[in-house]
């Protein structure tokens, strides 16, 4: 029996169980400060049933390197109060349980892998498009880690800024990926939250438009054998189909691969466990082995 | 005793040997047809001394993918007469032996991890900027393979059109990476090659920016521990210090990591094995047990 949490800068979805079809018991707990959100993640584990190992997958920058002294902090993120926060080890020490700690894109490929789109592939992406955008994977079967992890978010995209002269809302970067496709983006752009602009073409239009030139870049960088696109802004109706047609104008048959051409559609996908990637995830990462005792 | 072809799209090199100790033989051959091309190599594995396989590190894109027809071919290069041409099969079939086929870049970078910049790195990159841009690399210790292979060249970057009207000249993608920084593009844009604008500061300025576009989008996406830049272009005096530094601006401290501040001058380096990462990586990749007999 594992436990597993997903870190979400909205909220933290805490579940035990062993799989998507053998959940016990589930809590969402809203963001608020560390100290109180940490200690309601808590009090759900110690009236749970115990659990054997706890999975984490973050919303970062993160510190997941297990050999570090600040292994399972978040470390410089710009959502206030959570800079330099103590996640893992501070749940580690009140739970007495081994915890394994990674970032929330990377717990979510790993729970897509083992029981929803990225079945049987050892080189794929799982990327999230709502508040922020991350994205993490695997490469050659292991979850996506180098110096630090990827932050997909941060690439720079083209902006004409003639054409859009909307400036980005990354408070690194400006018109970074995220700065100008997020939630948060298209809040600021078109003064409304991409929930109330569903009928709008436009809004959509450009959208699927940055968010093609994003994945055009992860494509060419790390040839993932699928890209799986969740989160609220990453999964609203009629977004995906813009997205493939995109990618594969910007391809321009470049890249010799069905897949890439008229199979888009089984290539750039929605995630199979839908808003419970991440917290599965997590809990697959509990049973992986990596926990740290 | 291994024998290493690096095929370049204006020479190639092959080489006999087991190191960069010990080499026992060279040849640079131009690249003409494909025909002629390897026939020259051929008759130069003939004559040399008998080797127990040879690894081919090729521009592309290729076809690596060992239970594929077309394994060991060119694939969709633009480069004329060079489309689907079998290059693995040929050598294997009349020469008898053994080929490991991968990507030039994948090859160096495989040297450099042997001998050169990357050793004791599991995660980092090749990149390669000269007639085009290419990139290659590891990820947890494995090569980057997945849906095809990297092509790093053609991930898209900012281009303010109006500052630089520089359509670019990648032939599929205009202002695409390699349409925008590669030697080509450098030729197109200011009438000459890049060996006779050495003193130029508008030149190298324009062209460290772009390439440090491109190189935010490898840290963004594959997170990699160093960065080796390598080729005509990417080892011109005075370009690396001036990406380096670069980087870091557009970065802006998002990623907490010495590598990618004060440290950049390691993070962002030459190739240990100067010009012959692709031809001794070629004679690593032989020997790495991945040839198909």
């Amino acid at each position: 029996m594992y436990g597993g949490i997903e870190t979400g800068g909205s909220k933290w979805e805490c579940a035990v169980g062993t799989g998507p079809d053998d959940i016990r018991d589930t809590e969402t707990i809203p963001t608020t400060t560390p100290d109180e959100t940490i200690d309601r993640a808590i009090t759900f584990f110690e009236r749970a049933k115990p659990v054997d190992a706890i999975g984490i997958g973050s919303f970062g920058p993160v510190d997941r390197n297990p050999s570090s002294s600040s292994w399972g902090h978040i470390t410089t993120t710009p959502k206030p109060g959570w800079a330099n926060t103590d996640i893992g080890p501070e749940v580690q020490r009140r739970l007495s349980v081994p915890v394994a700690f990674d970032t929330d894109v990377n717990a979510a490929a790993l729970g897509e892998q083992r029981w929803g789109a990225a079945q049987g592939l050892d080189t794929f992406c799982y990327i999230t498009i709502g508040t922020g955008i991350g994205g993490g994977g695997m490469a050659g079967g292991n979850l996506l880690h180098g110096l630090l992890h990827p932050e997909f978010g941060h690439l720079r995209v083209p902006h004409d800024t003639a054409a859009d002269p909307f400036a980005g809302t990354c408070p690194y970067h400006g018109d970074c990926w995220e700065g100008l496709a997020s939630g948060t983006a298209i809040r600021s752009r078109w003064g409304r939250p991409a929930e109330e602009l569903a009928g709008r073409d436009d809004v959509w239009e450009l959208e699927a438009y940055y968010v093609a030139l994003g994945l055009v870049c992860v494509i060419s960088v790390l040839s993932p054998q699928r890209i799986i696109v969740g989160g609220g802004v990453g999964t609203a109706p009629r977004l995906l189909d813009r997205v493939q047609s995109e990618v594969v104008t910007l391809l321009n048959g470049y890249l010799d691969a069905d897949l890439l051409g008229e199979r888009i559609a089984d290539y750039i996908v929605p995630p199979a466990l839908g808003r419970r990637s991440g917290v599965l995830g997590a809990i697959a990462l509990a049973s992986t082995g990596v926990a740290r005792p």
